[in-house]
């Protein structure tokens, strides 16, 4: 939540001249997202935000990044449209980065997402599902399975340290989910958001109003989302150390998401182990940002014990029925 | 620049509830202001900012600053306008610190102002002093001369750290400065705002649409404020360390001033003490910030040798014409 690059007034108005987007009425760096610079941006044509991609991001991924967010848009699903240039090319160049103008969603992200909310964004990502049905781009999901034993390798002190017992614990997880292999089940696959917490999604009071972010975006197991989101979605704090699994927010996500699109029997049966496999990732990222922050950084590296304690739930878990599905 | 704060969407909710601004559409932290958070708030109502005054901010004196801006939006000038609950009071709290909603304002600040901005930004401080000029409140310039050897004291050695020979030069225009007694010459008082840099002016193009972050408005000699914006605005890096005052950009301040409010010749006697003094506070308070953020802070600290280039060319200048009047 930062601004990394700033844009002189000068710059800006070289930028914009690209665009048939009038003059600039407002320029604001906003604190949105981690990984790269925003601005609220408007102009005499309307309200946009601009990014600067930091060196976070691949710029090699952007390309699909942007196509797949003029694919959404172009159906009518409700996220941050790529606005293209004079020439045609939404993704340029500014201060020496890679920079997009996309439009702007109004919305507001949750805090504490309510049973709506949770059914809402149900829903919403099984449209958005449907709605990347026929998107043709593909990227490999570069922090699935594969890449977990490489996040993991050397920091079973930096987890021990956190919660003694964990290091034993999150190697039982990487060989228990390594042996179900769940990349070997035969899943729906397609494009799948891979990030979409509460903080990338906006709501008008409880309405499900659009997705952003789509920067972890990759092709993989649909089901898989929906897992994503079962971590990052209906857990709740419960005071302390403890972490309780909200039922009844759990089972308003997969019953929102199945009114759309409903989950075949392998994806039922595999929920459990794509539920403990996505609280690892996260927990591994998180582990490995946690290592590698120095004390006082401009971010603060999210604690990844919250990850430790879901898994300690999902270990538990065998059945979709678990979750609430 | 940074968002201290984080506010909650119910809690917001709440907040607005007292409000008759109808529902939010959109929330975001931005990076404006060094002192408190400030968020880019849209509701159905319009476009707002959204500032929760954090410590660094007196309590005590918000009344003072709320009523400067609510007199300025009644007499015309382009600033944040305070909105005021059901219950008519616009200062409140939200997430315990007190709270203020203001209008909008278009406008970018200008990285590099060029001549024409100059002349637009003097013009416009000269309307905001007869603005104020029936504004009947009172705030102490808290860092008038009187604070500045509470300032300096224990500093020489910091001072001296950054370029050697600075503790004697500071301490000569400290003694200089009192012996030439500005605060006892009759010069014409009244309302300034005090930290009318670029980035707290808005332009629309070269055309002046606003000044924002009255934190520093105080009860002063209007040449002060005057001379606070010949530091602010009218030197340039030359490169490397050297740093140059730009006559026409000085002169154009000065001329669309005058253009509005013409200067008594007490007021351009004094100038020459007056520009030395400003940059004396912005070199002493620079000082002080510089000595005491910790390596690695979320807000980089501005560097007080800026301020020192601007004393060593003030000290050379006698004559309100060697600033351009």
């Amino acid at each position: 939540m930062a601004v990394y690059t700033q844009v002189p007034d000068d710059a800006l108005a070289a930028f914009l001249s690209e665009y048939d987007l009038g003059a600039p009425l407002a320029f604001k760096g906003i604190a949105e997202g981690v990984e790269n610079s925003n601005y609220y941006l408007e102009t005499e044509a309307g309200r946009y935000i601009l990014t600067l991609f930091e060196k976070r991001v691949n710029a090699a991924d952007l390309p699909f990044f942007i196509g797949l967010k003029q694919h959404l848009a172009a159906k009518g699903f409700p996220c941050p449209s790529p606005i293209a240039a004079r020439d045609g090319a939404a993704l340029r160049t500014l201060e020496g980065r890679p920079a997009l103008i996309v439009s702007f969603l109004d919305g507001l992200s949750p805090r504490r997402p309510n049973v709506t909310q949770c059914r809402e964004l149900g829903a919403g990502m099984a449209q958005m599902h449907l709605a990347l049905a026929d998107f043709d781009m593909v990227r490999e999901n570069s922090l699935g399975p594969a890449s977990w034993p490489r996040l993991w390798a050397g920091r079973e002190a930096d987890a021990e340290g956190l919660q003694p017992g964990l290091a034993e614990a999150i190697a039982a997880d990487l060989s228990e989910i390594a042996a179900a292999k769940p990349q070997a089940l035969s899943l729906p696959r397609g494009t799948i958001h891979a990030d979409l917490f509460p903080d990338n999604a906006f709501f008008l009071g409880d309405h499900f109003s659009g997705a952003i972010d789509f920067y972890f975006a990759c092709t993989d197991a649909l089901a898989y989302d929906l897992a994503i989101c079962l971590n990052a979605w209906a857990f709740e704090d419960g005071g302390g150390a403890s972490l309780d699994y909200n039922f009844s927010k759990g089972a308003a996500l997969i019953a929102g998401y199945e009114s759309v699109r409903p989950l075949g029997a392998a994806e039922r049966d595999a929920l459990p182990v794509l539920a403990r496999g996505a609280a690892l990732r996260f927990f591994l990222t998180r582990l490995a940002d946690w290592s590698s922050t120095p004390a006082g950084a401009l971010v603060k590296p999210k604690n990844p014990l919250e990850y430790a304690g879901r898994l300690a739930f999902h270990r538990k878990v065998n059945t979709a029925e678990g979750y609430g599905a």
